[in-house]
């Protein structure tokens, strides 16, 4: 299968010299780089230098004319969810909009239904015994850190370039102890993939053994386009309604990548039901959500063409990046056949599957390079990559210049740990 | 005991004729007031016109040069911590910064408590049984919503002018069952107590049967003085430590009076250990909070004596308010003795004893007059009032002749159904 696994032991050797004595006038680069987070760079957040100044004098009454000022509006301000109901896919009344995170809403929906169960649940998730989620891998790791914290047993199921393997997901369902899965349906973190719609459809059909499974749909990266191909996303909400399960989905989404990753908006959307038992819980939690920063976000943003256009400005710094990282990995690595990539056409990373075995390594040798990368492992459940091969890239903080050297200094550490790999396996055949 | 009461059946039901003849009267008014929430007025919330327009224009680096914009930051910027510490007299090490409500806080440790425990737990606090918490009655109807929601029973104790009744709290803390006890301790929520040194000492001394057991200081109006006299609280964190229970306070504030109710700061202070606990936990559930709004703050209050001076302004739109309140009921009901009610030097309720087993009625009767009151009860655990007495006023939001008007109406509602619960009972004496 990898063309360099074809060649000699001798060739093998070579090559390792050659990419080490590379390796060696790289690091005396002495270079300090960081492609570990999908942060936005400060010319993203640059985009919104208006938001520093807003809502603006004087200006604190919503479209209803309420004093955003004070205490209460717990759903959020009509307008926001009127704007971000595309983004969610869900009718703003469904909408609920909360703090800058959208992992604290999916945080507080875990620890209520261990608490007080959801609509559906016989009993509180806690009292249910062992509970599991299932996990596409690779995935996002802070959902993953979430089921570690609350002891909530985690099933790697595998990402396909469609979503994840459904035949697996629909066999696990079946077990009444699994009573959530993590999805990020689009450009989804790390490999970029978009769920199709036959799998959005097969995920709202298939038949759960919990009644009250609820699928974490973190709808993170909607609006996060890289290309002019705009795929669009099946709408779940309808879907698991037309199938019978209109209370199976919990969607998620934030403006932090949108807007300012400190000081966003996050979004809760799901079934009436669900929307009532929601505010129902928030409601004993807070008296209400940071209105004016609502308000903000509308003077800024204003609308839907708004909105796109900002996401326009977006692209613009960030497909750059991503090309840079794709140049690169193409250079060193795109006839070798040892290492394979996403190329993404939405959301903050590339996923990379090295040779296998040999992920740990390639952190490793990238940090000798002074490029810190994500930890191999952290985008697969309890920190185990079966295969230590996934590699997650994070492009968008460093400068373009950055991203180009660094994304250089990767596949090259890619490389040598492949060859060392190969090196290793011929000595002892 | 009552003076209303010496009277014989004749004069009450004249009195009662009087009354009603004015309460006839001011019903006919037709007004429409709200003293039910403790809420700012719109003149206060003017008192922050700056903040809308800030943090301002490219300003957006913390005094550590880190960009605020960005994700991170768990604990809060070091210079609002800094501000803040003498507000819930923690070291500013000791003190992290939330989003917008103590609240959720609160609620925050109250799930984790649960589902994780907290230092010193043997276990989670929803696998130890049935569980406690103190309820100094009457107190704040959310703190008491937060035991309901969860399934903590509440065993209410006496309030009096120093504090809980400490007898009462020290008998129950024996029981390893009770894991907490709700303390407002300066200005309290609804009588404007001030625990006194003695009882705060006896707070940080008691023995508790539960090893793991916390005193949630919800230090709510910490600053919101009515007058120039400015009773200090015993320090808490210190006196704990010093009787050996470093871990026992969980101190919580906000700036939802200080600055905007809506996008205010909330604060989370204890021991170390705790602090860690806390992090790990909030760690789990966002990558940081609004840093943006915590600088906002920094422009806006600068410093002790921006916040000083702040608050000083509230007092002035706050103080009139108050003092309508008391020279209603004096005037109405001074020298009846069928009523008492607190003189609070600070914080946002008068909270009034009506003749017992009238204060249902008196709601009603305000209603009737077009003036919403908190209902009856709602300051107890459970919402039951077992004297059916406690009235909170919260005359914070109306304007000044609002207030002067709906005191005066609430005065009279006392007035009648006193004189209404009189009559009944010399008729069947």
């Amino acid at each position: 299968m990898s063309i360099l696994a074809d060649l000699t032991a001798r060739d093998v050797a070579e090559r390792l010299q050659l990419a080490r004595a590379d390796y060696a006038a790289f690091r005396s680069r002495g270079l300090k780089l960081d492609m570990t987070r999908g942060k936005p760079s400060p010319e993203q957040l640059d985009l919104c230098d208006g938001m520093l100044t807003l809502p603006g004098n004087r200006d604190y009454h919503s479209d209803s004319g309420d004093d955003v000022r004070n205490y209460g509006g717990l759903q959020g301000l009509a307008e926001i969810r009127q704007l971000f109901s595309s983004v969610v896919d869900a009718p703003a009344e469904q909408v609920v909009v909360g703090e800058n995170s959208s992992l604290a809403i999916m945080h507080d929906c875990i620890v209520w239904a261990l608490l007080k169960g959801v609509p559906g649940s016989v009993t509180p998730w806690s009292r249910a015994g062992d509970i599991a989620f299932i996990c596409p891998a690779p995935g996002y790791d802070r959902h993953f850190a979430l089921c570690e914290e609350f002891g909530i047993r985690m099933l790697p199921v595998a990402m396909t370039d469609d979503g994840p393997d459904m035949a697996a997901v629909e066999a696990l369902t079946a077990d009444p102890a699994v009573k959530g899965m993590w999805c990020v349906p689009k450009y989804s973190n790390p490999t970029g993939a978009v769920y199709s719609d036959a799998v959005v459809r097969r995920l709202a059909a298939m038949r759960t053994g919990a009644p009250d499974f609820r699928l974490f749909w973190d709808n993170a990266y909607s609006v996060h386009h890289l290309t002019d191909r705009r795929p669009a996303l099946a709408d779940i909400l309808e879907l698991c309604a037309e199938a019978g399960h209109p209370d199976r989905p919990f969607i998620f989404a934030s403006t932090s990548k949108i807007t300012l990753a400190g000081s966003g908006l996050a979004f809760f959307a799901a079934s009436p039901d669900n929307v009532r038992w929601y505010l129902a819980r928030v409601g004993k939690r807070t008296i209400g959500p940071d209105k004016p920063n609502q308000l903000r976000h509308i003077r800024f943003l204003r609308d839907a063409e708004g909105l796109a256009r900002h996401m326009d400005a977006h692209r613009r710094l960030l497909a750059p990046k991503f090309d840079a990282v794709l140049a690169a990995l193409d250079t060193r690595l795109g006839d070798l056949g040892i290492a394979r990539w996403s190329r993404p056409e939405g959301g903050y990373f590339i996923s990379v599957d090295a040779m296998d075995g040999t992920a740990r390594r390639v952190v490793e040798l990238a940090e000798g390079l002074g490029i810190r990368l994500t930890p191999a492992g952290a985008t697969w459940p309890g920190g185990k990559d079966p295969s230590d091969r996934t590699l997650r890239l994070a492009p968008s903080f460093p400068s373009l210049n950055e991203v180009r050297t660094a994304s250089d200094g990767i596949a090259l550490s890619i490389l040598v740990a492949a060859l060392e790999k190969l090196g290793a396996s011929a000595e002892t055949r």
